[in-house]
């Protein structure tokens, strides 16, 4: 039982802080009581600007001994109800720490505030002839991303987010202020707490500065579309790519309903027809060699149309239209909530899955596209729901569900790069078995009242205490 | 205290497993009261022998309800006194867990048995066109590199062992078993235990089975030998080379003192100076493109003679004498102990780093070659100790300290690539500060009685308890 009022807590919080960095305008509340998901909505009690590390710090240990529960925010991007403040609180809304706060160029490191956006970076990155790897269909902070352990198109060459943390700076429960990690490119020096840290969704810390890995801007780059008479026939010749070894910087399936979307939103041409967006990155000749193999590969899979973008412009009109595909869906659909599906299995698995997932959206009657970073073997199938249509809702629930428990019978998860908030909670014991306790256990001796965003990933008893 | 004699421990572990998987022998014993390197010995009160998970869930429930610390052995390459069971108790020895499990060719993994050794697997996997990457100096047991996350030539390409786990069979404290991942190429669900349990060197839990990445053999390699005038100026190439972009698979400094000792050892004939041993990986084209535009690079740093081997064979020796390195060491110094330094640094740290290990190396009069994974900034002075000759031992312990400080005062490591065992547990808390206390409280969570390998990576106070 609370032992204040949330008049005394914020009178508390704006002495620690000031003023102007508490609030509890009910606009505001309500930015900060949703993401971009189906998930239903809950006002947290008050929402809080820290400027630095510091202030996150007076934060926590504010909460920690008043035992009121914090919802870190980056930009409400999270597709599983991550920042949602089930239990209300205080939720810590990151956008005043958003600088990049050094490029070191020739340790290709970047140190960021979490609040800095991913095109925010890449922006600065730029005049260095830096790029950042991770782009979710989201333009999410650097933070969400990290807490998430985010993925995009690129990951099938330059790895997932938790592949570019080198060192958090992670507030704890009780204020405490730690580095997980160092400077250097690989470390065999205690528990790997950069892992551990990445993908936990805000139930461990809260990060208040981030290292980075960063890549210099390819030397050359070609990038292109192929079309196949069906999902099955392109994702078969992704396998192919990559048994061949074609070391394929991005590798993405749109499907026919997809492209239409993409045509629709993006004003472009696309044959619509179940689609490849491919990248390579590399030297020039090295490159050619790449295009030649695969132009092959796909022709012996019945591969109907390939088209390579010459310039730029193309290029970047190209992975503009993939990236903008979601918004796509939800500008096509308007008053419907987005519910995505994002498993990820073996690769060999991959085109069952795909064959799986469009049959049982057939067989309900639900309208959705498939897309996917095929490479990774991850793919999702994008819904809009009429969420008033109870009838709707429990078919697209079914229909998730049906994926998810396909995958795990096949070793893969239940999610590859959404992350579990709570809305795959529910799938964490038939995923993770007794392993689940082990991350109870690690999640009690890190935050034993539960205060860190109770709720997620983790099982909660009914008294609010970690199972 | 121990409620029980040794005589009954063993009587109770022959009952669970069988009479001949326990043994009290002395030279058994011996065998496994050390490591590869300079640390004391101390003697394991019993050696078991495991043939399944269940064997060895068996041994670590009689442990936890005896309270005997237990110890994981792998072929006893450690090099700072991980397997040394410093509170004597049990070494659990996993050579008959030995076998190839599975070779999942279209996903590009392998399952194995912790016992199993790189160069078995890679026999194996060369029937499959497929190798293993990481490749330590020793043929080591992949539980073990699993254990101390290890790493060797590749990892500039091919990432270190903790990114070749997709999941691994633990037996935990108290005997429950869990599997810390899938097989899926990335997941966002859960906290990342793969990467917890990777290089928690048995502190943590004991592996039973491991699921690992491997790749396809590369289309076409290059290997190639360019010496320099300087350690200096090979180290300013190969931060050349790597900010040019090339992804370049393995790159290796090896001093002058060292290039005699290989030339001695394995019988070759390479100019004594600094020297990089390099390789690419790619396809024709690629490649050709790579090592012009490498020679480039080395040229511009006073590079005094560039050498490509175009057979297979003399490149195979290249590698070959690369490995035995540090044996070639050893052979050459009978009779004396090997002490290896382990620092990785930032790269742009790197040139000052190799600078000021050398000065220190001869001011304090020792002799010590100096060689490195410098593509990741991560480099060995290797002594060979008189370990009657207090003052040398001293002086040895000295530089090893002198080198520590200077990678952590620029954002380095301790170890790159060895691990903690207890020879780099005197540097945790300066390198960590608090996240320490994090690694203790979840060391203190999976193994309240501090059993599992007591005394390696964290601290423990004189009753035995975790700090």
């Amino acid at each position: 039982m609370p032992q204040h009022t949330t008049y005394e807590l914020v009178e508390l919080l704006k002495k620690e802080l000031s003023e102007e960095q508490v609030t509890v305008n009910k606009t505001v509340r309500e930015l900060h009581s949703k993401d971009e998901s189906y998930h239903s909505p809950r006002l947290p009690d008050i929402v809080v600007f820290p400027k630095n590390t510091q202030d996150v710090s007076r934060i926590l240990k504010i909460s920690s001994q008043l035992r009121v529960p914090v919802v870190p925010f980056g930009l409400g991007s999270s597709l599983e109800g991550h920042v949602i403040p089930v239990e209300g609180g205080i939720t810590i809304d990151f956008s005043l720490m958003n600088k990049v706060l050094e490029v070191l160029e020739n340790d290709f490191l970047v140190k960021v505030q979490p609040g800095v956006t991913r095109s925010q970076l890449n922006k600065e990155l730029k005049k260095y002839g830096l790029f950042f790897s991770v782009d979710p269909g989201a333009d999410a902070t650097l933070g969400g991303m990290v807490a998430t352990n985010a993925s995009g198109t690129t990951s099938v060459k330059y790895g997932v987010m938790r592949d570019q943390v080198r060192d958090l700076e992670v507030v704890l429960s009780d204020g405490m202020v730690i580095h997980t990690g160092n400077l250097a490119a690989k470390s065999s020096s205690g528990f790997h707490l950069n892992g551990l840290f990445t993908g936990s969704e805000g139930t461990l810390g809260c990060f208040t500065e981030l290292t980075l890995r960063v890549y210099g801007i390819p030397e050359h780059v070609a990038a292109g579309r192929a079309s196949f008479p069906t999902v099955q026939h392109a994702v078969e010749a992704v396998v192919s790519i990559l048994q061949a070894g074609i070391p394929i910087a991005r590798v993405e399936l749109v499907d026919e309903p997809s492209i239409r979307q993409v045509n629709r939103f993006s004003d472009t041409h696309y044959l619509e027809k179940p689609t490849l967006f491919l990248e390579f990155h590399g030297n020039e000749a090295g490159l050619k060699q790449d295009v030649e193999f695969t132009q092959e590969l796909v022709n012996g899979h019945d591969c109907e149309a390939i088209q390579f973008e010459t310039d730029t412009a193309s290029r970047n009109a190209l992975w503009e239209a993939r990236h903008n595909l979601a918004y796509a869906y939800i500008h096509g659909n308007p008053g419907r909530k987005m519910m995505v599906t994002d498993v990820c299995l073996p690769i060999s698995e991959l085109a069952g899955a795909v064959a799986h997932a469009r049959k049982n959206v057939e067989d309900l009657g639900l309208t959705g596209g498939i897309v996917g970073h095929v490479g990774d073997g991850n793919f999702h199938v994008l819904l809009m729901l009429d969420m008033d249509n109870a009838e709707e809702l429990d078919k697209a629930n079914k229909l998730n569900e049906q994926i998810v428990l396909y995958a795990l019978e096949r070793g893969g998860t239940c999610t590859g790069e959404h992350g579990v908030g709570f809305g795959k909670q529910k799938y964490q014991q038939q995923e993770h078995g007794d392993a689940l306790l082990v991350m109870e256990k690690i999640k009690r001796a890190l935050d034993p009242n539960n205060l860190l965003n109770p709720g997620k990933i983790v099982r909660t008893d009914k008294k609010g205490a970690i199972i």
